[in-house]
């Protein structure tokens, strides 16, 4: 794995491979010949990032307040259609919720509609939980807590949102919890199960980073029930989200034209990859706008002709023909990966 | 409680008062007349904040990557004294940890030298052990997990770091956990046993946004053995810090020449503050060059002249007497707090 892995352990001792996209700082050590500066298609960020806004110094200089999280709260209900009887609770990321969900609530059997992100089964195997990945709804809803990344990170697969609901109904008899990771959903909103969220067995999690350029600032949500919404904010405390993320996250999260015209630009980006992958020899297996899964039977040596030209992807262990690119942020680094797509067979 | 107060509840059925400074949002609707702007004295906060840098976009527009933690853990080990056997886990402010090391390590009994900052107990006691106050070490000593914040919050007692040392000694033996929260240590260095962190039984917590007057990046540490620090990271999961926060934490922290004209610069106005509250009435109990702690036998009435005048202090629940002074922030501010301080036995 060219971009770095971590290795954790389940309950049951099978081993997890964690590895996280925009690891540059490895690439280049890697790398060290490597035609500079290097472009990082190994994400699925927005390249085009929401303006940052000019911040008053406040925001760094005193701590958040109730009038600034109740800003980000209406914006943030607003932008995901949450309706009144859900919470919708910020926190470090989506990333974050995905951490503390296995310590607010217990689980012995853990299913996740997979191939998919592996933080889920990592912090659930972490807490003690038997983790299986499961092909079908039904398996799903059989197990203590459920896990849908919908849409499915890294093919895009998607599940509906009546079939999401009936999972959840099912499981609401026996008092069970199902999680859908809609990190990469917001160019996609009629697929988003949000406007259920107050449903007494749903969790849903949303990223602010991905779709809108700004991963460092550290911003996502859960949005679920008001009981569950306050497990959750007991367990991240108070100030889990800093004066930044306040204010840029409800700035970028009122402004709909804004979100309209990224979705646009972005659907653009992934059609013009797609032909540029096709061109290449790869098929485009799904993915979203902000990212596209491709199969190639030599993906290892793409990687590896790819990462010496400067341009970093995401390989996955275990799926030898996979890489994920994310979209390129300008026209100088479109005309690199054309360039370096075109010698790819040349090797 | 002008400031606005939380309840939680202990295992023992004992409410835990929970109140927090820096509610200007809550004293301007209870006090709507007030003159405007609010003098904020009701947090402990620097209020010369450190100059902000410029910050690159890309600080924003990536995620926070590994050479980025890396030139933070290098400026907050040597800011803080960390011996090389130590790690230095970087979180999202002192209370992150404050609020994961109970869900980290669990313990039956939880020992608190009191009367300190309320958060501890409140965290301990929400995962189910059962939380004591007590006023001794050896008392201390005798508990699974025993938590001292020193130089303590609201009456600047401090713990020598050789007691300490031998609590956390005396609690090795058997398998337990001293936590010595240092969040208003960083103008008294000597006064730290963050060089002794490697100690398998403490984990010493630092703020980042007190010192620095930076409170809204949240940024905090936690300095304690490898193995401990493993499993906080853990919990934590990647990216448990914003870019902004890395970048400005790991700017300022190398500054040596700024932290010593801060600690000076505190030093005089906590000297100018303690002159004017014994000249109004108050005595003064103690405190930290950050915030002082004064005792005036009608203090809720001070609190309400204060309020009334557009200053915001800090009281706590069941000590009817005290009442806890920041910093002015300007000399505006100190004018403004003289004439409200002459005129409080006039009401």
């Amino acid at each position: 794995m060219g971009d770095g892995a971590v290795t954790a352990h389940s309950a049951i001792g099978a081993p997890l491979v964690v590895a996280h996209g925009g690891r540059l700082d490895a690439a280049r050590r890697l790398y060290p010949n490597a035609p500079q500066p290097w472009i990082d298609l190994s994400t699925g960020v927005n390249p085009r990032a929401y303006p940052l806004p000019p911040l008053a110094d406040e925001v760094f200089t005193r701590l958040p307040d109730d009038d600034a999280f109740a800003a980000l709260d209406s914006a943030a209900r607003k932008a995901y259609g949450a309706p009144a009887g859900a919470d919708v609770v910020p926190g470090g990321g989506a990333q974050a919720f995905i951490q503390m969900l296995p310590r607010v609530f217990s689980a012995k059997r853990v299913a996740i509609l997979g191939f998919t992100y592996a933080e889920h089964a990592a912090c659930w195997a972490a807490m003690g939980a038997q983790v299986e990945t499961v092909e079908t709804l039904d398996a799903l809803a059989g197990a203590d807590v459920g896990v849908i990344v919908n849409p499915n990170n890294p093919d895009g697969r998607t599940v509906e949102p009546q079939d999401i609901l009936s999972a959840a109904t099912q499981m609401s008899q026996r008092g069970r919890l199902l999680i859908v990771d809609e990190s990469f959903m917001d160019f996609t909103p009629e697929g988003s199960v949000a406007r259920l969220a107050q449903h007494e067995s749903l969790v849903v999690l949303r990223s602010f980073g991905k779709a809108y350029g700004l991963p460092g600032l550290r911003l996502g949500f859960a949005l679920c029930s008001r009981w569950r919404g306050a497990k959750l904010r007991a367990a991240l405390g108070p100030w889990a989200v800093s004066g930044p993320a306040l204010a840029i996250g409800a700035r970028a999260l009122a402004d709909d034209a804004g979100r309209a015209n990224a979705a646009r630009a972005c659907a653009g980006d992934a059609a013009r990859l797609d032909a540029l992958l096709t061109q290449a020899g790869f098929h485009i297996m799904g993915g979203t706008t902000l990212f596209r899964l491709a199969a190639h039977p030599q993906a290892a040596r793409c990687f590896t002709h790819l990462a010496a030209r400067g341009i970093l992807t995401r390989a996955f262990a275990g799926k030898s023909d996979w890489l994920r690119f994310g979209l390129p942020p300008n026209e100088p680094a479109w005309a690199r990966l054309a360039a370096a797509l075109e010698s790819v067979d040349g090797d």
